[in-house]
């Protein structure tokens, strides 16, 4: 099966929004099995979407609309669709008593145009907006399956994964194999690194596919297979999960789509041990990479952005002579770096202290290069480890890069922990 | 002139990646005074390519490509290009100085697919890449311009905006009258209410237009004309900023595109000002806005993420009677927030001292509900003031919103002493 996803917007086409909706359209497709050749996107204009629509109608055996089905003049999806094929629009009954009872709720007149939100193209099946007030449509006609979703991503989603979704395995899917998946999520390796020692693989199998790809410094690589039964897949995909542990048994870090820092936070907190943090150059974003994880809470103490020399005295007890003077190592240093790791634990009374302490640029600092970082990781009763990074980029990329490299860090000694003492809940399921 | 802009990449088909390079030429073009009448995606395949190729050429004056100009063998853009205007490829020399010395810098042996980065079509205008290797190309062939970008977007923006813009400005628009525009920069306020108090000037005028736009917590106004002359344009710019400058006084922190912290930590730089901050719920958001701006390390000492109430207690010396006990105000008050902006402003020995505590949720604290905030703004010889927020959303939003909010708190009682005492190089030129 062929698919098209056509974005109606004018917004879209003068950049005030990014087409999110096709990037969830796309992968929920390519999750049912369904390949997406083209994504159009085509203003609120009825003749260059009746040309959109044409196009479509030659090339792909399932088409999805978003957007353009609101209450306004410039919402023209519906009609423009219903002209195509030669239907008539009429109002659906169920959709028109739910935008009603809407503005009685709110105690509000509507207005004549908000009818046209209940309208559907004759002989189709009303997708009901759970959210909001446009109603959206499903039918088939010549062995082509149409769609029609409203734009605002949080009305399209839920109609999409409740309402379309079902339809589509029920009357354009019945005959296909579906496709199951798994996310494998990786740290502590770079996508070329991670693709060249997984290159035999990918290049011996087709069966199942493997796709890695990165973003915002995590690598992720999806495994997917056609079977009958998600049993029978789960078996192959299990099968294949444990082939690339075995090369990269100390990267993978789950078989689920969860970033590191919600993996370490969730079984940190179920563990009952504690973090503190003191950051120098990455200036508060490895403590807001944590604290954005909700639960957080109750494993993170809190910590110290000690920016200026005068607060890694003040408050981290870092020596002077360590910081000042010719010979001293100076802040960007393995020495500094220990020390405020194992002063922020103390002060946080934690089981664990990080610390970052690098030049992220631009411009060098204590003539030492841009992108070196060291990064400390103290432990209650263990020694503290210090780490050197030599990171290239850009200011942001540096910071970044450092977090995701000191959480992998911290994950990697928490999974030693879980070696000796094993624990209910692991991601790796 | 209409464009096309086509999109090539598989991993978009499959929702890998959102198509943000769109939204990106559609500013641009639009700021261009060129309509965008469709946005393509179309995977690597050449057929599929060419069919893409041959509907722009029947609808569009300019056709912009991104993606699939790599190394490898799925890179299809030039090919498929070439072969639809019956065009052969060749290697542009300098490009190919360039793919080398990349190698040669890094000691790596080039392997021969790398040439194919170098390549161009026959009679065409290369591209320099100055932070990738592929080259881009830009041509005019029967009143019909074409641009080829890389698919990347850090390569691809720098492309557009020093290569192919003035290219395009030069051969395509010359008839054109070319339209400017200035970006007027908004905080404190909501889009919807500066849509509310701008309404009337929105809809009295069409030259120069009007258009409001908000991401990211931060409101933007683009406002724009055609004009002969870049003069004769920003008189007519100027006129409209000072009545919005005269509706929204408050508000109007800039004209040009710049965030609200690089303002502030420009200032304070150039002022010889100080700034610490603690910060509770948004647990660092605030201090990494701050330390992402290059040369914050002057003007800001850091601070404290005081998630725990003991480390409310221990570093910032909130006292217990304050945070415990039936009758207490509890962590999250306006007492509170005024002891961590005054504590941290003197821990930091700094000119300023903000502070942050509240329900980011999910999940309510203390019996107070999400989205109630408290931010304090502490200044060395004055009063501190502590400012009630009452936000909605996500917990992204929630930190998001209040770091924004106390910014522009900040911003304001800086204009303040900006009046009292006038500084150069403000940012309302």
């Amino acid at each position: 099966m062929k698919a098209e996803i056509i974005a109606v917007g004018t917004e879209l086409l003068l950049g005030q929004i990014v087409n999110s909706n096709a990037q969830f359209l796309s992968i929920e497709l390519a999750a049912l099995g369904i390949d997406v050749y083209f994504q159009t996107v085509v203003g609120d204009n009825k003749n260059r979407l009746l040309e959109a629509i044409e196009i479509a109608r030659s090339r792909a055996d399932i088409i999805l609309f978003t957007g353009g089905i609101g209450p306004t003049e410039d919402d023209l999806t519906k009609d423009a669709l219903a002209a195509a094929l030669g239907r008539t629009l009429h109002i659906d009954q169920l959709a028109m008593d739910h935008v009603q009872r809407f503005f009685d709720d709110r105690k509000i007149v509507m207005t004549e145009n908000n009818r046209k939100q209940a309208l559907v193209i004759e002989g189709t099946t009303p997708l009901s907006n759970e959210i909001g007030l446009a109603v959206g449509i499903a039918f088939a006609e010549e062995n082509k399956y149409y769609i029609v979703l409203p734009g605002p991503p949080r009305e399209m989603k839920p109609m999409f994964t409740d309402k379309a979704k079902p339809w589509l395995q029920q009357h354009a899917l019945t005959s296909e194999m579906p496709i199951y998946s798994k996310m494998l999520k990786f740290a502590g390796i770079g996508e070329s690194l991670l693709e060249d020692k997984l290159i035999d693989l990918i290049r011996g199998q087709s069966d199942p596919t493997i796709a890695p790809y990165a973003k915002e410094g995590e690598v992720t690589v999806r495994i997917s297979t056609k079977a009958p039964s998600e049993r029978e897949a789960m078996v192959k995909l299990d099968v294949l999960e444990k082939k690339i542990a075995g090369i990269l048994p100390e990267n993978l870090y789950a078989n689920i789509d969860v970033p590191l820092e919600q993996l370490i936070v969730d079984w940190m907190a179920d563990a009952g041990l504690t973090l503190s943090a003191a950051e120098s150059c990455t200036g508060g974003l490895l403590m807001e990479s944590i604290t954005n994880i909700p639960g957080s809470a109750s494993m993170f103490a809190g910590g110290i952005v000690c920016y200026s020399n005068d607060l890694k005295k003040k408050l981290l007890n870092v020596p002077a002579a360590m910081l000042e003077g010719p010979d001293a190592p100076g802040a960007v240093s393995r020495e500094v770096a220990e020390v405020l790791a194992e002063q922020v634990r103390m002060i946080g009374d934690s089981d664990f202290g990080l610390s970052v302490t690098g030049v992220a640029g631009p411009g060098y600092s204590e003539r030492k290069p841009v992108g070196l970082v060291f990064v400390g990781l103290a432990e209650r009763g263990r020694k503290t480890e210090v780490y050197e990074l030599n990171l290239k980029g850009t200011r942001e990329n540096i910071r970044l890069r450092t977090v995701k490299a000191l959480l992998y860090r911290l994950w990697r000694r928490l999974e030693e922990r879980k070696v000796a003492t094993p624990l209910e809940g692991s991601a790796l399921q």
